[in-house]
């Protein structure tokens, strides 16, 4: 049963708006629509005009013109001032403003991407009703808050083929995010085709990397998109998958295989080497043809010193120079490797650990270890980008990544300081995700964040936004993700029938546990009942929201929410008749448990609440103390949900 | 609810292999698993074997060895005489044995094909029992009963990308197809990159073709699964594609345009000019490079006379000829290209209109316009393959396609002309499917042909094919295609909440009509109810299996029945609900009137059966009248499902 709440009054847009007026009136939508593109005009802007009015058409089921006019009286109107930059930069002009009134849509932008954001907009207003199809009318004035809105895919641990990164950009769009980050190499994986030194992606990726024509392809995919692609190549640690091929890059002799296991490894580049630098210097240069962002991401986190420690003749170098540790050597080689960035016409982005005062002035701190991070990068006067709450394989709900902010409460920061921090990237880190999952764990939470990036610092509403996130995820899901269909697709490879439809039953109720605590390594399969799960079922925020009506008196709430609770009482002795019968029973076990004790309190407070009761001081307190030991805990694999109704109604 | 019925005994093997012997024991399935490869062994035979134990690991979510090793005492051994053909050939030994016992198991085959389709059934004889992962023991042997078993796949008409075809190669492997007959020009599209005409997919495609590196990617992805690709270029007709770019190649001056319509147009190729045999050459030449199998599709159906009869030019020519008609001029057409082909090492495969006595000997008829053709090439000692009732677009059900046979009772043929008959193949033509559809109408309903092709001609029990085909379909949605998500993606696009439930509950009730019927063209969006609908859902064989138990005195299945059939009777009454509320209820107002008389008619016969009473004579009569007028008939563009239940109670 849907637990479908109040019937939104106005369509659902996501990322908000900066200013949105709405109308009492609606525009009927058929195939009598006309469109036309009036002033600017170039194939980019056609396509996004196409692919808008194709998405359309497939609501519709009705044809929709191909031809698109130049008539400023067509009943769509896409009015643009200029192409933008050739390759989608920072500094481009996002803004738009959406006229939809008197039976007529009008969305004008001064540069294509402009345009391309505000067609997503367009069709947000789209509503069903009274058995037709409607652009809500609004006026609508729209920029975004942060000009770097990034999402890092990482496919070093995992790879995940061209589609997969298709449908990942196309979700992208359809939430305004405007930064690909890939992380292309990694101890376990280098992901890249290189002609100039091929036995850098033959003998690293196991056979799992992206040819030329395909990172071209890909590359030109996001610019249709107005999605920027900034590469990863991380270094000097973080690179065993490099020495496969090139052991002489490493500051320790070989041979060296594809890392398998997850964690901090030793091998680390020789920077001492002019070997190396010769050999980066083509590198970097092959790759320039590839990406041409202007930013390079140089990684630089995580460098575990043993092999320069150890190495008598890097040692000597080292005290030849005058540098006294592991971390100045570091900072020599990132000195080095930005002279070698700006050679070729790369400016440098990086984790926090390259924050250094000689660092140049273009570049763009990541941060990841802490928000502080970020703070103190832009009171050095450096660009940031903000990540360390948002690391999507820790698992938090949307509403929790979505109060995080690049600028947060009392950050202290100048106005020339706070307009030093960019944006920020959620990071799809891929130790536990697999081409088969990743789509489920970056959509549709990154809306959250999307939106965190894009809106108005005020917009801060969680229920709303959960109200609107459930619309935006089958907006994503239309667009190309396939996160909506994959639980029901692992659940139906591991268990058929009564099987299947308890733990699809379940999977309402428990999300998977955060980052790490699987014991797996990168040749493990991840198809267990922590994989099929979603990170934050709808549940959660629709039984809070059934709480909250039911302490307001609503009956009917209550009820419901009643109903829920039983069921979730009765998954402990479901998941008996389980044991035995099915091996990935045991994956279940402790989070039914858990759940069976919150629907027994949940019924019995929601008991009180109806009948005007209360618990006796000392039952209040043990309820307390059970709540602290259930509520967003972790029980093997999963953690329960419906805790957070639960303690609604103490 | 799942009407789980009684759970099979043995595990459900599709296609049913030539002999079975099951054992009572099971071995164990778990990561101490050794695997061995002993004999012939290469990189293609170590490819299957690690895919088969990819999909194993998924499902046991236990890792499984990555090392193969080569000690005849391993837990799993795959013994191989040679690697058969370099590229997949008709000639190809497919057949294996396979011998799981006292916790062993031994899979020997005298080719790799063979070792590749004794894999797929090693993966059927997984079991889950007792909480536990189990290969079932059994002595199987097993070989194909034709050697030619396809798929035709129509990306002329609609285009479906590189990833929407390796999922449809993936699930063909899945039960044992080997040809994937690729219908790759057509009036509306020409979909292959020709670097020697590149007007050709430059003019004639919509941007929508595969490169030459796709292509080749896709026939190697083909071959590993021990599968041919035979490209089609179907000429004279069916060509407007081409004359885009090249339109002296037509019988009439262009200019051209990619056609939007369906059906049978004038545009055809000019054989009376030189300059359309040099093209042709080249072309030819340029297209064996990509595709390997000797067999090469000419097409040859449907050739509209009118620009042949129309040309003073061309009835000069055939004047000077003796050519007294637009038949003969083709089969002068096909004379010189079947020459054109032999120079060029390939032999014609064609449609059954190209059967004249002068065809050359090695050449495959296909029968599409009946199975009559099939008998009479073989007659006149030609090679042919069936495909007339085995048209996926015409919808028919699993257990009907199931019932044709490529020699059927009373075919009146010498095993000399027997052995003509090479097989068959299912054709998926793309009038009404679009990438997003095309998986769900191929799967899994194409396993039913693929047993019939494969399995002893005596398997011919619908139940059983039935119990079996769904599990296979689930094991073809692991391989790769996504069918079984398909209703629930589309369903989400069109509707949510309570509309969505709706729609959902009614899929399960009514299938698509067939072919024709929607007067759409090449641009309409195909995103409709009848585009969300599953051609053949559970639902009636089902209702069909409780059917027949309530007939033995099933009680327990009486009360199951009659649940379904009260919720068929209500289906008018919700769909009035949605009247005035949703676009879609439109097309399912229809359907859902005839299934409320259905389930109404189910309930009254079944309330009889239950109560071991009858209807009156007058009522009997009523009933089959209303019976003849709602089973197995189209409403709008959808038919009811639950009517043969409703049969079984008369």
């Amino acid at each position: 049963m849907a637990l479908a709440l109040q019937a939104p009054q106005v369509p659902a847009l996501l990322p908000v708006p900066s200013t949105v007026s709405w109308r009492d009136g609606r525009m009927p939508l058929d195939s009598t629509l006309t469109v036309a593109i009036v002033g600017h005009r170039d194939p980019r802007l056609e396509r996004a005009v196409g692919r808008a009015l194709r998405r359309l058409e497939a609501r519709l089921v009705q044809p929709l013109p191909r031809a698109i006019g130049g008539e400023a009286t067509a009943k769509l109107v896409v009015r643009v001032g200029n192409a933008g930059y050739a390759v989608p930069d920072l500094r481009e002009d996002e803004s738009y403003t959406l006229d939809v009134a008197g039976g007529r849509a009008t969305l004008a932008a001064t540069t294509v991407v402009g345009a391309i954001r505000g067609l997503e907009t367009l069709l947000q207003l789209h509503e069903v009703r009274d058995g037709t199809h409607w652009l809500r009318e609004a006026t609508i004035t729209d920029q975004p808050r942060f000009p770097w809105r990034g999402l890092l895919v990482d496919v070093g641990r995992h790879f995940h083929p061209p589609e997969v990164m298709r449908r990942i950009l196309d979700g992208m769009a359809s939430v305004k995010l405007n930064v690909l980050h890939w992380h292309l190499t990694e101890d376990q994986g280098f992901r890249v085709e290189s002609r100039a030194f091929p036995k850098l992606h033959q003998l690293g990726s196991d056979g799992e990397f992206y040819t030329q024509d395909e990172i071209r392809a890909l590359v030109a995919y996001a610019a249709d998109r107005g999605i920027r692609v900034v590469p990863e190549f991380d270094m000097p640690g973080h690179t065993t998958a490099w020495f496969v091929g090139h052991p002489e890059l490493a500051s320790a002799p070989g041979p060296y295989a594809i890392e398998r296991k997850w964690g901090v490894f030793k091998p680390t580049m020789d920077p001492t080497k002019e070997s190396t630098w010769r050999l980066l210097d083509a590198f970097i240069g092959e790759m320039t043809t590839l990406f041409p962002d202007r930013s390079w991401h140089v990684g630089g986190d995580e460098v575990d010193p043993a092999q320069w420690n150890g190495s008598p003749t890097i040692q000597q170098w080292m005290a030849q120079r005058g540098l006294k540790d592991a971390h100045a050597l570091q900072t020599a080689f990132n000195t080095r490797l930005f002279t070698l960035l700006a050679k070729h016409g790369r400016s440098p982005v990086g984790w926090d650990e390259i924050l250094t005062p000689d660092l140049p002035r273009e570049a763009v701190i990541q941060s990841w270890r802490g928000s502080n991070y970020l703070v103190d990068a832009a009171k050095q006067g450096r660009q940031a980008i903000l990540s360390a709450p948002w690391y999507l394989d820790h698992i938090k709900t949307s509403g929790e990544m979505y109060l995080e902010d690049p600028l947060p409460a009392g950050h202290g920061l100048t106005p020339a300081q706070q307009a030093l921090v960019l944006g920020g990237e959620a990071c799809m880190w891929a130790e536990y995700v697999t081409a088969e999952t990743v789509e489920s764990r970056i959509f549709p939470r990154i809306g959250a964040i999307a939106e965190r990036l894009w809106s108005p610092a005020s917009v801060r509403d969680v229920p709303d936004l959960y109200r609107r996130l459930e619309v935006a995820s089958r907006h994503m899901a239309e667009a190309g993700p396939t996160h909506e269909e994959h639980t029901a697709r692992m659940v139906r490879r591991f268990a058929s029938g009564e099987d299947a439809e308890f733990f699809t039953q379940l999977l309402d109720y428990a999300r998977p546990r955060g980052f790490a605590g699987r014991g797996t390594n990168q040749l493990s399969p991840l198809t267990r009942v922590i994989d099929a799960a979603r990170p934050d079922p709808w549940t959660e925020w629709r039984m809070v929201a059934l709480a909250e009506a039911a302490r307001s008196g609503d009956d009917e709430a209550g009820r419901m929410l009643m109903s829920q609770f039983g069921l979730m009482r009765a998954f402990p002795d479901m998941v008996r008749t389980m044991e035995g019968r099915h091996p990935l029973a045991r994956d279940v076990i402790p989070v039914a448990g858990a759940l069976g004790e919150l629907g027994a309190i949940g019924e019995e407070l929601l008991g009180h609440r109806m009948n005007g009761t209360s618990p006796s001081p000392a039952r209040a307190a043990a309820i307390d103390s059970a709540l602290t030991r259930l509520v967003g805990k972790t029980f093997g694999l999963l953690r329960p949900v419906g805790g957070e109704a639960v303690k609604r109604l103490r």
